[in-house]
């Protein structure tokens, strides 16, 4: 909106990204800041999440603390991204994708509170078969806008090969697994919180360098005319997390539950995919990515040999059993977040 | 160290600040994640600080947790220093004013330990007039190497006065006042790591700024040649922090004692006078500077009226009384300290 300022008025400095992405996170991070406690006392009367029966006991004591806290802080980052954007067909995309993931979100942390119980809400195949149907509709929707689909890897300036419409599956993929993953980590205050905060700061400067012609061709990134709007996108997201936090944080008064989960997991993905760094995913959400490998193993290794992995997954949990204090983990795994994506970044200028 | 391999043998990349700077941050990083267990399990045998018996009660768990973290990851820092900067004179004036506030720390953690009192140690006379004489001698020296005594003040681009041999005093007043909010701080496990990590984030852009001749021209800062190898220095620091952060995460295993907290407080203060930017530390070190206001106040409003401010001092306890948990002070300090600090970061582009 702001952007027009700049359009019709000649106010230069609406012009800036830059600029606007300050605007967006401070924004969001106040929306949220004032809102969140607003909704805590609202929905401590009526939206509880009831606790995953399998969690470790300790689990048991936080039945009482309210949950869908990521609807607030996504409608926070939606309303300051509507007032700082220029809405172009990026922009526009990425609200499609995070109003469709908060709504499914939404009916599933609902359905439980409803249900009360954890095992209420979708069914686990309902669910992600609406992740699919979603993530394949964006992913179609970004080729015919006119996004390319070649596919570029770390470390290397030129593309490996040219997708064409599989992206449309590969893309999907990214979305729905990304989505799943940052869903699993959410099981202790704040750890999904802060991780995700990393990985967009990581993806921002990715996508202002592929939205920018200069900084692009200087370091080997294809260009691409209006992704640099996406950044702004990415402040208000973070600005959104931080208020979000400082209500997360240990003891938390508010989860985010799958309405914040599945949006911030699918747009931390998808913005991978426009900022041409898929695969650079390993490091931009690597925390996400071992709790996720982690499930899979477990699941995999008791379904074919009958022995388990670890002690409990997702590995949180593992350490849990292995007497780390539920907020020792947190924070070493925000650590584990930074450093693998200070690596990200490094990679930028290694091409 | 490495700095030679350029001198001598032409090997480019080890000219560059930038490149240095991370190898620094990653190498203190490791060297303390690796060495510190080591150091926990030998001084639980013999390193434990008593609890400050004025504290709220539950503090008085902690006392078998180790003190004198900060001993290891100055140690680690000033390896990783050694190795990755040029000497030139403004990276040995800060390995002096580590060794020294550090040596000072020590001095106080191992007296406490052997008395076996929070109240041995040295005397907070002493204490106080031995931070003075080293920062007095510090500051000397900083003019005698030829450092510009002129003052500059945030958002304006030209400088108020020159303090000539004033500054002395006032650059000592800025490192011992610091030195002493840092040490002020430290009483919430991770309340002080953070924020001096944010601090030290935002002077190292600022000491690479005024250390570059094109940015601090374009930023109107004044350039100072050699103050970028500082940069470097920040960064090993940073390194070091995070490591520490590691263990020092609630529930802490180890603590910095003042052998972490005067250097680290010591060196802010420094950093902060080098990078022209001492009035800035109102933002840069906001939290540090919170606290140490907190403790004027109270004392000032008790001695003169009879009556408290707060119902304990510094203020992290107050909330701590009010019912805030421990975790959630410290993460709620450390968004404070991160908000102000990209103030700070964007004051620069404002002058």
């Amino acid at each position: 909106m702001l952007y027009y300022l700049y359009e019709h008025f000649h106010i230069n400095i609406f012009h800036y990204i830059t600029f606007r992405a300050i605007l967006a996170f401070f924004l969001s991070f106040f929306i949220t800041i004032f809102i969140m406690p607003k909704f805590i006392s609202w929905a401590k009367a009526k939206a509880t999440q009831p606790i995953f029966e399998l969690a470790p006991d300790n689990h048991k004591t936080k039945n009482s603390t309210p949950t869908m806290g990521g609807l607030i802080y996504i409608t926070s980052a939606v309303i300051s991204i509507l007032i700082t954007t220029e809405f172009n067909k990026y922009v526009l995309l990425t609200l499609l994708l995070l109003v469709y993931f908060t709504y499914l979100g939404f009916i599933d942390d609902y359905g439980k509170i409803k249900g009360s119980s954890n095992k209420a809400g979708l069914s686990a195949k309902t669910k992600f078969l609406l992740q699919w149907v979603g993530a394949l509709v964006i992913s179609y929707l970004l080729i015919k806008v006119g996004f390319d689909t070649k596919l570029y890897v770390p470390f290397y300036k030129y593309p490996i090969f040219d997708m064409g419409y599989y992206a449309v599956i590969f893309w999907a993929f990214i979305i729905v697994a990304m989505s799943n993953a940052v869903n699993l980590t959410d099981g202790l205050d704040g750890l999904a919180t802060v991780p995700s905060i990393f990985s967009l700061f990581t993806l921002g400067i990715l996508l202002y360098i592929v939205g920018n012609y200069k900084f692009s061709s200087y370091l080997f990134y294809p260009f691409e005319l209006g992704v640099g709007e996406l950044t702004i996108i990415v402040f208000a997201l973070i600005g959104a997390l931080l208020g979000f936090l400082w209500y997360n944080a240990n003891p938390a008064e508010v989860f985010m539950g799958d309405s914040g989960s599945l949006p911030l997991g699918a747009v931390i993905g998808f913005l991978a995919i426009v900022a041409k760094s898929e695969l650079l995913l390993i490091f931009i959400a690597f925390v996400f990515i071992m709790e996720t490998v982690s499930v899979i193993l477990q699941v995999g290794s008791y379904k074919t040999r009958g022995k388990r992995v670890f002690k409990m997954a997702p590995i949180h949990h593992h350490f849990e059993m292995l007497g780390w204090k539920e907020n020792k983990i947190t924070i070493r795994f925000w650590i584990m977040a930074l450093i693998t994506n200070l690596i990200a970044i490094l990679s930028i200028k290694i091409r």
